[in-house]
């Protein structure tokens, strides 16, 4: 991936705020909205979900998971053009005192200010997805895979 | 479900044209994005996949899949107040003479007139996907549970 490209996934991951997460539910795929913030340097996904949610559940009983982040349909565009990026990962909630949780908050609560109120209620908590693969379609017939080390790369360069 | 509940959810499906589509891949969950088009008489989501794209392997191999189709995100509001919907349902690949073939077609290719091209090419083929339940969530906290024949209810109600 050169440069260009790599700052356009970054674009992407940085403009958008929600992704469909997909986990395994019953035995079938099952998919849901969620809002994300990205932990660039490790690099992660930072979910905070409520345990009453179905997708949180299924990350608890199959830690494989798999997001998608694409960008906004656009009146005029083809929907095959649009960025997008399926990441394939593990999910595994962060404990109070597990050492990427202040770090994690702080990032998803810059994102979302008006999730505060949520990290005081006892059924909410937050899950690290860390990935594993991803498939990197920039546009029409432009796809290609990233591996773990692939996709790091791309989302760290320029911040380190 | 109410009149404006349903007619909500109707705006949901006809004002988007991409969804987040879950499948079962390598006993994982993958969510890649997929334009559709409802069907809603029936009703089913009509796809239209490349027979070299990874979701269309793994419908052919597992049929259980799910679809998100999510409001657009809005500057100043909430991820979690986004209208959006969860189907779990069955995905099956339409051959040229199933009976379902020409109006899948028609809906598919009028929603996307630019995709009619890639009906001349092989490697593309129609996919019916059939919701066996549906979770709709019209906004915060505001989350219910649809039977296959409650969803049929309601994108069908005002087309009888």
């Amino acid at each position: 991936m050169n440069d260009e490209q790599a700052e356009n996934l970054r674009d992407l991951l940085v403009s958008r705020s929600t992704a469909a997460l997909g986990t395994l539910h019953d035995g079938a795929p099952y998919v849901s909205m969620v809002p994300f913030a990205l932990l660039a340097e490790l690099p992660a996904f930072v979910l905070h979900v409520s345990r009453l949610a179905a997708h949180t559940r299924d990350m608890l009983s199959e830690p494989r998971v798999s997001l998608l982040i694409s960008a906004s349909e656009q009146a005029g565009v083809s929907p095959l053009a649009l960025p997008r990026i399926t990441i394939l990962g593990t999910a595994r909630p962060l404990t109070h005192d597990a050492p990427e949780s202040p770090v994690a908050r702080q990032a998803y609560l810059a994102r979302f200010p008006d999730a505060a109120p949520l990290f005081s209620m006892g059924d909410f908590s937050l899950f690290l997805i860390t990935p594993a693969e991803a498939r990197r379609i920039a546009g029409f017939a432009q796809a290609r895979t990233l591996s773990a080390a692939g996709f790091a790369r791309a989302v760290r360069e320029g911040r380190e």
